[in-house]
């Protein structure tokens, strides 16, 4: 059976040490000292640890079971919902004023990404309600907020987000449901949704469906989609609930993993819908929450990404097969643990890397969230809008492939059952396709981010490199290990935007045929800057005698892999990019 | 559900444009025209097609039974398997002698192609059959070939391979199962192997396991390995079946793929063995099929990757959403087909460039075996002993990696099971494990390969490299979109080569923690180069006449995509290779 540590040192690393939250600007940081992050951390891990990872197999190998049109999740699932709401971590970021505990992003982040380890189709739930929330917090009228954020912070009811229908996921002018004015001003809701997450469940005693459709008359394609509350049980007057509304669920999809989230297809005949916001700008107020729902998507990544390291790790130093080729490590036992073979490490350190660094680039990335939403600083919300598809894109296919990693430590174990790792591939996989697919993410990355306030943004970007570099020449145990890697990148980096700026100008094509290369060329970078901060905070904290010299000489240790083995990549996918639309294009669509 | 089109016309391009095989010297080869060819190919298609491939579902979700002791595998595997003995399927490369087709192994192998493809689970149990049918007609006495062969070349019994115990898998020395002398010259064999792949099932009257176990007195580690046939009845004299031997299936493990294959926990308990081979010597009788068993995975990694680009393929074309950037391409439909995007071009590009380049490497990889065996080449020999690793390791990672890719094509279908893309993720991922994990194939190319003969072999592989470039360097076509991309991925190979040459020899880690990036720069050369050849068909074939011009112009565009998009990872792989041990080993053991 798989095992799960919750890694609340590294987040205190990263809020303290690196991101130093406590003396930043942002209302509500000020809060944020060592002692108070580290006992909502230590809370959450041990929900977690204790209460979540015990049901991820259960949840994985019982998956839901729909029958009469109800939904039965796994066993113990809610229960294990009902202790989480009861600890109030269902409206830990939210606003007090409908019953939240009002804290910052960043420590919605941290402790999200425990649950999602630890449990990832249970954390689904939340999600989503969390996603519906945001979305209502937002566009709602003080009406609908009042009516239902209190019970939805609550945990009582639970939210779901509804877009993709049969003919169309990526390209939502195709929507067909339909939503047709009734004379107290609802609406009439019929369509078909299908892939709804939490669709349908018995955890909660309401479940508040935002739907996206269209109003006849309306203008054609994504410009005329509007965005509506629909509850399973509509909401008297009194907040009681009231009449089952006409939406039901069709079907459970069955898939390759995150068997204990409910994946249903919602059938609307007729059911009755609230307007958010206005008519016909449903698309925005649905993505109005898109960076958030994106970033949590990039965590589930290097989440899954996490927990697969730890059990490849343990795995790696209990596993007795061959020797150290310079010579026996325990030569009273039959064969050395295979920690002890290069290989074996590569293999470790490649999953270690990258999941530190994810986890510092998304802290990061939930500090310019805060930034953005709690000081409404435009200039922080276009950089977290150009890094979200390079975190959405990078990081959950980095993620998935370091549970394959994780899974390769475990040979023959990593591929049965029991050992776990292939569940964690297996609902790994999921976070590269939904809240939009990593191709679509990379097309955002180069078709608008890039161009972003006139390409200001990314410009800025490349500016923070350069400031970092320069600030920091002088470090030399910083110089070669970090800063002249992390130099050789942003110049690979910039030579791609170059490249994009004047051949992408002549033909779109060479543009769009470099973008997913693109968007992992940048993730390398990124996580290179990560690095180089970390190592920075360590040197720092080693020569200001901080006594834990294990932890920050691995970290330093740890970086300087990242630096020496994966930053090189940036070059392969610069000459990729550089390679044009040719290559790509070349073929009929018949002779493949 | 998914579909499976037979690829006889690209293996009829390489067995007769690019490989040429009849013109060949190798004894059997001068019956391989291309009518004999085609014929035996499409009469495997159909097989393929008409009769594995309806299967592929049901046993992915059937999986199989153990009850009582007994082993019930998917509805219609025991239907399927008899109509593959009928046509002579099961002993198509076999000898003669015993009852088989003595055809070529590169027929063995184009053929095995379409089989694993269509149905790996099922197809494993013929490929564990074959291997232990080898390791007979190798090792076993005149005897003991005439009483197993037959029968096994006819499909009546099936063979298993039993080395894998549960404290030891890679590192053979460990083995507990012991083999007691008896004194009618058999040996009562005791102890459990799992992971035995085919162990136990109801599709063949008689099971023959070949055994590793360590007679008593033996010397220690992998020297005192004996090999043993044990069959689950014994024969007696006159041919017919015997009493029960005292081996029994104990469990089936539960797996992420591939579960149409019975794969069993193996009990013998004072089973009946006979010996094979000398005394001690086992180790080497069991792998000295150990190229044919490992092309046949390499096999199954490429072979996978083909049925999920078919079926991303069929889907890209089908698929209508969002419009071309430069221009509607089917302004009557509501959107265009997903395969006018170049970001799922470039995804297909990387699938087909990959299964085509991968499938020219293996084909050549039969020749040599077959030139090794028919001709006692000893060079041939030596060749395929150097790229057997490179083929196993870098053709089952790539393919993996392909038929994810292929998942990603079909976004949110990919992860829903009735697509079937997800069931071949689940299938290839063991490939990257079994018959050696691909670290190991790492060490055995970096550790035993290289070295081989003294260096004289890779020597000889790059002199073949050489030799191309130099033969075709007037050829103006294939100079800049292949010969210049193959001539630096060369360099950087042999620069690889030089490093550990130089630098592993100061220190054995060196070279250990570049081993399994060097695997990958090998591969990527060996595709090069198999591109390099195809394209100089190609064009060889267009200057002729040929008619088929779509086609020729297809295999040279796909070739190009390979060489511009796919090789420049040998740069990256070098730079990892060159950053030596230091990054890899800097970490003790207790603060991963």
């Amino acid at each position: 059976m798989p095992t799960y540590t919750a890694p609340t040192k590294d987040m205190q690393f990263l809020l303290h040490d690196v991101l130093q939250v406590s003396q930043n600007d942002i209302p509500g940081y000020d809060e944020l000292d060592r002692d108070f992050t580290g006992a909502v951390l230590d809370e959450a891990g041990k929900l977690a640890m204790e209460v979540l990872h015990p049901l991820n197999t259960v949840g994985d190998q019982q998956g839901c079971v729909l029958e009469n049109g109800v939904v039965r999740t796994p066993e113990g699932f809610k229960d294990a919902y009902k202790i989480m709401c009861d600890g109030g971590w269902t409206g830990l970021d939210m606003d007090p004023e409908y019953g939240g505990q009002g804290m910052p992003y960043i420590l919605q982040t941290a402790t999200g990404e425990m649950f999602s380890a630890a449990n990832m189709a249970f954390q689904m739930y939340n999600g989503l309600t969390h996603g519906a929330m945001s979305a209502l917090a937002e566009h709602g009228s003080d009406q609908q907020k009042a009516t239902y954020l209190p019970k939805m912070i609550a945990g009582n009811w639970t939210g779901t987000m509804n877009l993709t229908e049969p003919q169309c996921g990526t390209d939502l002018g195709l929507i067909r449901t339909k939503a047709e004015p009734q004379e107290d001003g609802s609406y009439a809701i019929t369509g078909q949704k299908i892939w709804i997450s939490a669709g349908e469940h018995d955890m909660s005693e309401n479940i508040i469906h935002l739907v996206l459709a269209k109003i006849p008359g309306g203008p054609e394609g994504v410009k005329g989609i509007s965005l509506f509350i629909v509850p399973k049980f509509l909401v008297n007057d009194d907040g009681s609930l009231g009449a089952r509304n006409a939406v039901s669920c069709g079907g459970l999809e069955h898939k390759m993993g995150i068997h204990g989230n409910a994946t249903c297809v919602m059938n609307y005949d007729g059911a009755t819908g609230f307007l958010v916001g206005e008519m016909h700008k449903g698309l925005r107020a649905m993505f109005t929450m898109m960076n958030e729902a994106r970033l949590s998507v990039a965590l589930q990544g290097y989440a899954q990404g996490d927990i697969a390291y730890q059990n490849a790790l343990g795995f790696a130093r209990d596993r007795l097969q061959g020797r150290d080729i310079t010579g026996a490590q325990a030569p009273n036992k039959p064969a050395d643990p295979i920690i002890v073979h290069p290989d074996v490490r590569r293999n470790l350190m490649d999953q270690k890397s990258f999941v530190e660094g994810a986890r510092a680039l998304v802290f990061w990335g939930a500090t310019l969230i805060d930034q953005a939403h709690r000081c409404k600083d435009a200039e922080a919300d276009a950089m977290i809008s150009l890094l979200i598809p390079v975190m959405k894109g990078f990081l959950t296919d980095k993620g998935f492939e370091t549970t394959v990693l994780a899974q390769q430590t475990l040979g023959g174990s990593g591929f049965t059952r029991e050992w776990g790792l292939e569940q964690f591939v297996r609902d790994a996989r999921i976070a590269m396709i939904y809240e939009g697919t990593n191709g679509i993410q990379s097309l955002d990355l180069v078709g608008r981010k890039l161009g972003l306030n006139g390409g200001k943004t990314v410009m800025a970007f490349f500016d923070m490199v350069k400031t970092f570099l320069k600030e920091n020449e002088d470090n030399a145990e910083l110089k070669s290990g970090f800063l002249d890697p992390l130099k050789a990148a942003s110049k690979d980096l910039q030579a791609a935007g170059m490249y994009f700026m004047s051949d992408g100008m002549k033909n779109p094509n060479n543009a769009l045929s470099g973008s997913y290369d693109f968007m992992h060329l940048f993730g390398h970078v990124c996580l290179g800057l990560m690095w180089a901060r970390m190592a920075k905070a360590s040197i720092a904290a080693l020569e200001a005698g901080d006594t834990d010299t294990d932890f920050h000489a691995t970290k330093i240790a740890t970086g300087r892999y990242y630096m020496s083995r994966q930053l090189p990549m940036t070059g392969t996918h610069l000459a990729r990019i550089m390679s044009g639309a040719e290559p790509v294009m070349a073929l009929d669509a018949a002779n493949f």
